[in-house]
């Protein structure tokens, strides 16, 4: 039997993409535009059916029949009944009947998950966590999303909500999060809360800090980025941001290695891009919380491998289970 | 085919429990003797031998042949090699090749996982987990263990060790736990750790408390059981130390919750015998701790449905499983 190829889109809060990919994880073809994130469900629809048509004309041009669609979405969503529950980047889109409409615009099948389950499911069949049997994944970036599989597949829960590793509580005294609850791992460890705890450093005073050249003076301006470019540039306020952030993220991650004992953790997002020197401090913090039984052989904790293309890569996996 | 007869051991740190259990969870004989803990292994060994021939004899004279035996065991175990790591409760134990001497005692393939793996098992397939697909196991003493179970299969997770709730961490800041760490759930909420909370507060100078009176006027004598009395006549010290327990049991839970998305919690042990008037304010804790998504269709938290039979009926799954 020869090989099956699905049409898959990532629907995100600044780009929409759109591939063609193999169900043994070869992209044939793909394309980008940008989220009319304004506009909502309406006018992203048609930006999708158009990358979607000549996705389908480009299969049908090398001799391929398109079997499904697999749709990685930014916000939760009812995998189940394929209709998004809300946005998170954009408004026009709680309750949003996707997949059915995105049957008859195509004539196709089409199943979807959250960005951060396709892209666990993309990163531990064909990256970072490929060969492993529990995979725990996060992406870390505005917000901190995460998902699970268990022998290549998603554990998704009763609610289909398994994973939100960002909202598991590491002080019960710490910052508001963005979901109004105190010491969220999120509320330590995404981009804009490290930004927000570099401007509270700041704003204590006469600080010296390559973080108020780099954000112009301004400390209302300081980007999760700014505040790592400073790092990298040995500013030593923003190196105890950032390892303050590290420690509480330990601590989440450490919890879920306790509740799960997954094989390998992936870490996706700004700060996969990081490298060692975030990861190697990163383990030896995550090590300190760990019981001893876990350190003989601790589990990896890596960055992601595919970049963008893991929530296309699972949105494939999410069509060829037939949204399982 | 006829049903399947299993020779069931739980090895606790009072009392060992031998049964005869059938493969849809009937209990056909069962006897216990208390544990002869100074003695390790050595001392347990004979006790189990002479209980699994009777329960061997039973079984013939009712005509029915036993297939495998199934261990329970009271501490971390290697379950693939079948041996013990440490007894939590008895030395004597330490790497311990429990399943190969009972194999060659009995002439039956024997198999074993940790009480809590097994209780967790047991409860899933037979208890207050029945029918439901991702069970949330935790049992409350003097550790907090748990399991987790998907699909009536046991989550094991890469080192066998997923499960252990007791030791994440809800405050970074808390009490030093067991295991050498701080603010560990079973640090707040296992009732040594009760008891710890209800001391200091009673050490805290001329406090007036029904708990003085159960524990004969000396603090160092209360346990988890005195601050419970205690607070079923209605002490308020007993009642806020309870309180205190319970709202970081519950950072716990919603911690659980939010990474597994568990169809039901089941909490076995001595809390699981309180009934009520533990169960609905920690209910109504846990539901202040979860994003909103889980509030719509909250996961039930109830006790434990078998007392101290789930491990044994846990114990039969794992050796009708062969170890998997």
């Amino acid at each position: 039997m020869g090989r099956r190829i699905f049409l898959c889109m990532d629907i995100g809060g600044t780009k929409l993409s759109c591939a063609l990919v193999s169900d043994n994880g070869e992209i044939l073809g793909k394309g980008r535009k940008p989220t009319p994130y304004e506009q909502g469900a309406s006018g992203t629809i048609p930006i999708l059916e158009d990358m979607g048509r000549s996705l389908i004309d480009l299969a049908r041009s090398i001799g391929e029949g398109v079997e499904a669609i697999g749709i990685s979405f930014g916000g939760p969503v009812d995998y189940k009944r394929g209709r998004v529950l809300r946005s998170h980047h954009a408004t026009g889109w709680e309750g949003f009947e996707l997949t059915a409409m995105l049957e008859r615009a195509f004539g196709l099948p089409a199943f979807m998950d959250n960005d951060a389950n396709a892209a666990a499911l993309g990163e531990s069949l064909f990256g970072a966590g490929k060969g492993y049997e529990t995979v725990l994944f996060l992406n870390i970036g505005t917000g901190i999303g995460g998902g699970i599989t268990i022998g290549g597949r998603l554990h998704r829960g009763g609610r289909g909500l398994a994973g939100e590793i960002g909202h598991t509580k590491v002080d019960p005294n710490g910052p508001i999060c963005t979901c109004g609850k105190r010491g969220c791992v999120e509320a330590f460890a995404s981009g804009p809360s490290i930004a927000r705890m570099a401007r509270e450093e700041l704003e204590k005073g006469d600080k010296v800090s390559r973080m108020l050249e780099i954000c112009g003076g301004d400390p209302r301006a300081i980007t999760g980025e700014m505040v790592a470019k400073a790092a990298d540039d040995g500013d030593e306020i923003a190196l105890s941001v950032i390892d303050r952030a590290m420690e509480y993220l330990a601590i989440g991650i450490a919890n879920a290695m306790h509740l799960f004992d997954p094989d390998i953790v992936v870490i996706g997002g700004g700060v996969a891009k990081a490298g060692e020197i975030v990861f190697a401090p990163l383990r030896e913090k995550v090590g300190k919380y760990l019981l001893s039984g876990f350190l003989e052989r601790m589990p990896g904790i890596v960055p992601a491998a595919l970049g963008d293309d893991a929530p296309l890569l699972g949105a494939m996996a999410i069509a060829k289970e037939g949204g399982r």
